[in-house]
């Protein structure tokens, strides 16, 4: 390919949404709603503007970016790639996004602030339509000076009393409690809870709010008002030298709710190394019923908060926000737990709600 | 909030990198490469500018693009978010970039070939500085006709005679053998290959790349030119019940080649349910070496192809591209096998390196 090749060509066949609107012979609203998939389009108008956009070669979120309309791009912040609950929230976004004319971009921030900040900044220089973000780091007050520049929904972001941005959450004190209640019922009386070491549970975080619905029903089981919660570092090796520890200690507790998965299944793994059998040494709860949770060989019970589900209702939340709404929703969903044998031999996939 | 404080602010204050190079006294081109993290960067240098940058709060994403220069930011177009090698590779990227001022926007395209298309068109109109495509769907020539306006590297996508876009490749071929040739040296001779059914298996993928390489080892074993190679399809339930189909077939192999991980993990998992013991009755190799299959519950043999590398070598062979090399690159990692329990029960984590 020569040097000539490579440049850019020139662009000069704008199609906009009013050309879209003239050739489909509607207005740009009925093309607008066509687009965002809203309620009340009939087959005919949907037939008619898909012709013409599709005649037309329309770009959506190119066109619309040199008028003061919509992108029709919404941006997605996760913290970290890897947790497997958040391919599950994607899915859900996805699944909302695929029949209308939306689409994400996500951006992942590796759980640094810096970097948080200057991904929602430049999705707002991108005139993105809105943004979810999922479990970040900025505090409410920063959240919400960004809110004022674009549609914000947060989830897994425990603040009630936004009045800016949206939050959408599992109530993840109940999820807690559901747990312990479980093991209560099992029969356990010597639970502790593994939760996450390090910085990560500042007041709005899903971690915080796990370990004060582990304190309440912990009390309300009677086992006194302060119940023994472990930090696990986040990171290896230091993570599993912890699990090591805790598996090895003679004082071990006889059931364990872990705040995540992630940690449930390398504890049971461990387990199985050091001989420690699970349930009957050790009975173990995780948190986010994740695929791996739910695989024949793993068996971990655990409590679901439905990372799809979060993921549609956080889309349907910042859709109606992008189409005006301002007084602020705060949405919450009640998780539940599925036992599996890691809680009990028969408990295997049997779904128990509990909300 | 009322509305007039949803009114978006006036931005006067446009910080542009000639603003930064002129509070630093440096030119244009040292701002640069101390933001792209170049080399030869003194420390003083890197100092006086990121002094600069931060006393000006500047942001690249958003000047840069009101400039003809660049805006620091890359597109990552994923096929997928749930199979476990992605994240490695997002991994790989952030890793690399982490340094520097870049930083990247991930589209999903969910295999859907039009919306893989409108992520890349937005991502050319959003004006960033390059993409990296894993494992896309569209065909080579339509990839040629966008690499034109934005340099591309492609990721897990076979097409090493493209000479408008760079291509990162595991050699899949390579690793199909070495799996072959560990289960012929265990002593297997009845081995079948588990496929990806559906229309997944274009040329360029790494599915039908491994494919030949199944079938050029299994020949080369003086195990015929033809060898079974099973189609799975990729979506449940039917995929289980495949699965399930071929657990229970009389004439079932005695050693199973998986082309990933994904698959190679439920069919453990349906073993073990169904009484199908891993690997007296059957053997399983895996690929991707994903971190579940390294777990002691689930111990399943895998070729690892280092997602997190690819990652890596696909960004800074972009980042070259970026800065101006036009003559295309190929470039092949050369996979090795672990081996684990599924394989044989001496095997736990040898890392038997067959390049």
């Amino acid at each position: 390919m020569s040097i000539e090749d490579k440049q850019r060509p020139q662009r000069t066949d704008r199609v906009t949404i009013r050309t879209v609107a003239a050739h489909a012979g509607v207005s740009v609203a009925a093309v607008s709603k066509v687009m965002r998939n809203a309620y009340g389009v009939s087959d005919a108008l949907r037939a008619r503007v898909t012709d013409a956009i599709e005649a037309l070669a329309y770009r959506p979120s190119r066109a619309a970016r040199g008028l003061r309309g919509r992108s029709f791009t919404i941006g997605v912040l996760l913290i970290d790639i890897r947790n497997p609950f958040l391919p599950e929230v994607i899915a859900g976004v996805n699944g909302v996004l695929a029949p209308s004319h939306y689409q994400a971009m996500i951006g992942v921030s590796d759980a640094r602030v810096q970097l948080e900040t200057s991904l929602i900044e430049s999705m707002i220089d991108y005139k993105m339509d809105g943004l979810i973000l999922v479990a970040p780091r900025l505090p409410s007050e920063i959240l919400a000076k960004f809110a004022v520049q674009i549609p914000i929904v947060a989830v897994g972001y425990h603040d009630a009393s936004a009045t800016a941005f949206d939050t959408v959450n599992a109530d993840d004190q109940r999820g807690a409690e559901i747990a312990v209640e479980a093991l209560l019922a099992c029969g356990y009386r010597d639970i502790e809870m593994l939760s996450l070491g390090e910085r990560q549970g500042h007041a709005v975080s899903v971690v915080r709010q796990r370990e004060i619905g582990f304190r309440r029903a912990m009390q309300r089981g009677g086992l006194g008002s302060s119940p023994a919660i472990s930090k696990i570092p986040i990171a290896s090796p230091k993570r599993e030298e912890a699990m090591r520890k805790f598996l090895s200690r003679k004082d071990r507790p006889r059931a364990v709710f872990c705040w995540s998965d992630l940690d449930a299944i390398t504890l049971l793994s461990l387990a199985m190394e050091m001989g420690v059998r699970v349930p009957d040494d050790l009975a173990v709860i995780g948190y986010d019923n994740s695929p791996t949770a739910a695989l024949g060989l793993v068996n971990l019970a655990s409590i679901d908060q439905s990372g799809r589900e979060l993921g549609q209702v956080a889309t349907r939340a910042l859709i109606s926000r992008i189409e005006g709404r301002t007084a602020s929703e705060h949405i919450f969903q009640i998780p539940s737990l599925v036992s599996r044998n890691s809680l009990t031999r028969s408990g295997s996939g049997t779904d128990m709600k509990q909300g």
